[in-house]
This record gives C-alpha cells, structure tokens and sequence, in this order.
C-alpha cells in the first residue's frame, strides 16, 4: 500500500522532478500530481511520465491531495499558498523542499486553514543544474532530509513525513526552524554567495583576462564555479530570506579573512600554517559521515 | 633519444612524483633521479620504481643533471640553491614547479652561476593530497604548464622545456614571471585561502556544532574542504611569496562581498539575480576549454 494516497508536486525543476521519480520508483504515491507554472518544465515531466499527471493549474493540482509539496523557489510560496489555501483537504499535510525554513510560515500560515498540517522540509542535496531533464531518482540517496515542524506539530504526521524522505533515500532530522537558518547559512547559503563572488571577481579585473581565469582554472578556481552556476532564482530567494543568519556568518567569515590578511601582510607563516593545518581533517571526517566520495580530485582523473 | 640525458628531481611529493611517473612512462630521461629530503618519500618512490636512482643528497642529485627541477615548497628554494649552485653542471637547466613565479629568481639567482639556465615553470594541476602514494602519471594531461623565463633567456633552453611539458601531457604558456602571480593569485591562490577561511570559521562556531557542519555540508560547504586539505607547508610558501598579488586581489574580493553583502542587508533582489545569473556561464566556458568534465556534482551520482 502506498504511503500516501494522492501526493502533488508543485514545481517541476531539478528537485521537484528528481522528487518525483523517486516517489514513481519506490511507489510511495497511489497518485502523483505535477504541475509547474512554465509549461516547457510540464512538457518534459509529462513526455518523461514522470507523474501520473499534469494538473491544469494550482488549484486542480492540489485538490484532494494527503500530501502537497512546495518545490518551487520560496519566493513563490506566499503567492502559491494564497491561491491553494483554500482548495487544500482538510488534515491534508502542506510540505516543501526549500533551503530556508523559519520564513516558511510566515508566508503560508496567513493562508491555510488550521486543519491543514504545515510540516516544513529540505532536502540537503542538488546540483548546479536546473530543470527538470536534470533530475534523476538517486538525488536524495544518503542526503539528509531536515524536517523544521512548528510547535505543537501532530506527530503523526511528523513520522509519516518522515517515513516519506526515508522512502526516497535519505536520512530524517527533526530541527528547529531558526537553528536550521542558521545551520544551513554556513554549510550552504555562506558558501554558495562566496563562490559567486569569487567568480564575480574573477570576471571584473582588468589586468588578467577572463581567458586567462578560464585557461589557468584547474589551480583551484573552478571548483568554486560549480555551485556560483546555481539556479540564480532559488538562490535570490535564499538570500532575500535568510538575512539575519546569512548576515551573521557573513560576518565572522570577513573577521576570519581579515586575520588570514594581516597574516600574509606581516608574513606569519606560523599563522598561516596553522589554520591550513586544522582545516585539513574536516574534510576526512565528511568522508567518514558519508557525505563525500573518498577520491582525490573530485575524481577527476578516474578515467585516465 | 630521450629529450634530456639526465633528469634530477628534487622533492618527491605528489607533484615530484607525478612528474617522475609521465617522465618514465613517455622515456623523456635517460636517466632519472630523485631526492627528498624526507626518507619515507625516498623508500616509497624507490620501492615503486618510479626513478632510476634515489640520491644519497642534494649535491650528487644534480651531478651532470641536464635539467634539475625542483619540486618542493617554494620556502625551501633558497636554501636547495645554495646547497647545489655550485655543483649544477655548466649548461643545464633549473627549473621549479612551483605556484609563484616572481620570488623565484631572488631566491634562486644569488646561488647559481651564469652558466645555468634558471627557467621557472608552474604546470597548473595538482589534488587535494600529498606525497608519492597519491601521484599519478596523467596529473599533468590537459593541463597548462606556465613558464615564466627571465628576459634574455636562452631561446633553445626554453623551447626544449616547453617539448617537456608537452611530453608529459600539458600545454604549454609562456608569460612574464610578476603577470603569472597575478593570474594565479585570482585563479588559485585566493580561492584557495576563501577555502581554508570558509571551513576554519565554519570549525569556530558556537551555536552550531561540527557534528552538523559535517552532515549537512552537501549544501555546498562539502566543495571548499576539497581545496582546504591541500598541503599547509606549500600554501604557507605561496602565500609568503605572493604577498603582493594576493592581497590585492583579496581587496578586490571583500569590496565585492561587501556589495553583495549590502544588496542582501537591503533586500535587493534585482542586484543579486543580476550577479548569480552572470557567473553562470563562466563555468560553461571553463568546461568547453577542456579545463573541466562536463557532469553534474562533480560527478557525483555517476555509480547510482
């Protein structure tokens, strides 16, 4: 038997298709439901099958449905929630896959009816591409799903959502939707907005051209321009609401450089050695958690 | 015939012994010999056969060497040169591997006589680990190796290097030794220090704990451990002896974070859309010019 009844899927991108599949593959779903506002991404999921269905519009696509999930940038959710709110089954669960979770409820709460289960989730895992041809079924295998339930949350529905992400690869934390933020504003939303920044830098000098940053890029750089060639939209929304913690971090990572500065200025190589000494574990202890592939390179030799 | 009679290399680490494998397997030597000063990389580069002779010490390690190159942190230059410069045979070549290229002849032409050709060379690759174990002999395939010679050089000496590298598998780009440090500071060396920066501050906080930094890095903190578990005596070296070029593009890097971190204090939207939708096609570019593999999370998901 399915785990849910009729699961809809609002948004059909790398996620939200890779979500699907997944759902498809493990027969998590006696229905699945799919719509996306641009009909190209509808096409593809549709010609792919990837869901049983392409619903007409919003409406349509969550009528009916146990579980709706938002896998739309956040930026949409309160225009989404506005329209859906109503046409939502009462005791249905509304979840989503997006990076932030504190402002999550704030821009659906004001829209749904109190018997409608608001049970917030992301999914830590993606690439750099976009689209929903990108997907693929495996994305969430080993990654960790952090589900962020309000206060008072039915735990029923908590363990069943639960039961969901495990059905699709990955491992449940249950998190505080503020400690999330915060969590996630140094392993993510800090490094992706450094990566663009580096390369935005990159692009603007004068006396090195952008071929020579493009020829001479295997020194370090291109690792960086993985995740700055992100989905621009998702990750505007990311940083429009996460302000505070991305802020923070922000912050003590310039204090952090400021000092590595002033040690390559007053040539301290014992300062210098020392942090680079440090931060030379952390990598084999991801390794060890699972959450990397043990290969030099990033593997990119593997085939020579 | 082999391009050289006789090859020295001097320091056997991953890039040391990288070279000695492309050198043996492409018969570019006839005769290989290799020296470090540390006796563990000596036993595991002579059990693996990857030289024709390890050295009993510097001076007899370049004895009639036709091409010496020196493969270990740039710190340790000036103190090799005043070890061998007088015992490198009238007419050779010295070369380096190293990551900056200005500071190079300070350190190195107080030693040598006129007779030697000093001609420094930085082939642009390398992984995260360290030693004569993780070496491989196609490292350097596809890569661009920079020479950097002085004004005045040798013609024949420099196009005779230049079939070396090309030997090995690289491309070869010839460019003035200050103009190097200044493409390699952007490209290599300050993405290297946001790196160790970004996981040293990440190791540093209080309201987030390692165990979660770990587990949730897949949001992309997971990327900036790779560069940040490179070899800390090297980075040390690079960073004292590009001073200069670092910090100017360092300055360059925080007035650009700074914007960025000031369109998110203010909710600009449109400036960060604008930033994260151009670095996009950088990488694009980077993989058309063979300086990447065209698969997504770095390949990733490849086995699943």
């Amino acid at each position: 038997m399915p785990l849910y009844e009729k699961i809809s899927i609002i948004g059909l991108g790398l996620i939200g298709s890779s979500l699907a599949r997944a759902i498809k593959e493990n027969n998590i779903a006696g229905a699945l439901i799919g719509f996306d506002e641009n009909p190209d991404h509808n096409k593809v999921v549709n010609d792919l099958a990837l869901v049983d269905l392409i619903a007409a519009d919003l409406v349509s696509a969550v009528k009916d449905a146990d579980l709706v999930i938002l896998a739309t940038p956040v930026g949409a959710y309160s225009s989404i929630a506005e329209i859906i709110g109503d046409h939502l089954k009462a005791g249905a669960t509304l979840s989503d896959v997006g990076s932030i979770k504190a402002a999550v409820f704030d821009m659906i709460n004001p829209h749904i009816s109190s018997d409608v289960h608001l049970i917030p989730a992301h999914p830590v895992a993606g690439t750099e591409q976009s689209g929903p041809k990108a997907g693929f079924s495996s994305l969430f295998h080993d990654r960790w799903a952090i589900l962020t339930p309000p206060e008072g949350a039915d735990q029923g529905t908590i363990d069943k959502l639960s039961k969901f992400w495990q059905a699709v690869g990955s491992n449940v934390e249950i998190m505080e939707p503020k400690h999330h933020d915060k969590v996630l504003a140094i392993t993510s939303h800090v490094p992706h907005l450094i990566a663009y920044n580096i390369v935005g830098t990159a692009r603007d000098l004068e006396e090195v051209t952008k071929s020579e940053v493009i020829k001479f890029s295997a020194g370090g750089f291109r690792d960086f321009t993985r995740i700055a060639a992100s989905n621009p939209t998702m990750w505007r929304d990311v940083f429009l609401n996460n302000k505070e913690a991305v802020l923070e971090m922000l912050g003590r990572f310039s204090e952090d450089l400021t000092a590595l500065q002033r040690a390559i200025r007053w040539e301290d190589g014992d300062a210098l050695y020392d942090i680079f000494e440090k931060t030379r574990r952390i990598r084999q202890q991801i390794i060890d958690a699972g959450q990397e592939e043990d290969v030099a390179d990033f593997g990119r030799h593997q085939d020579e």
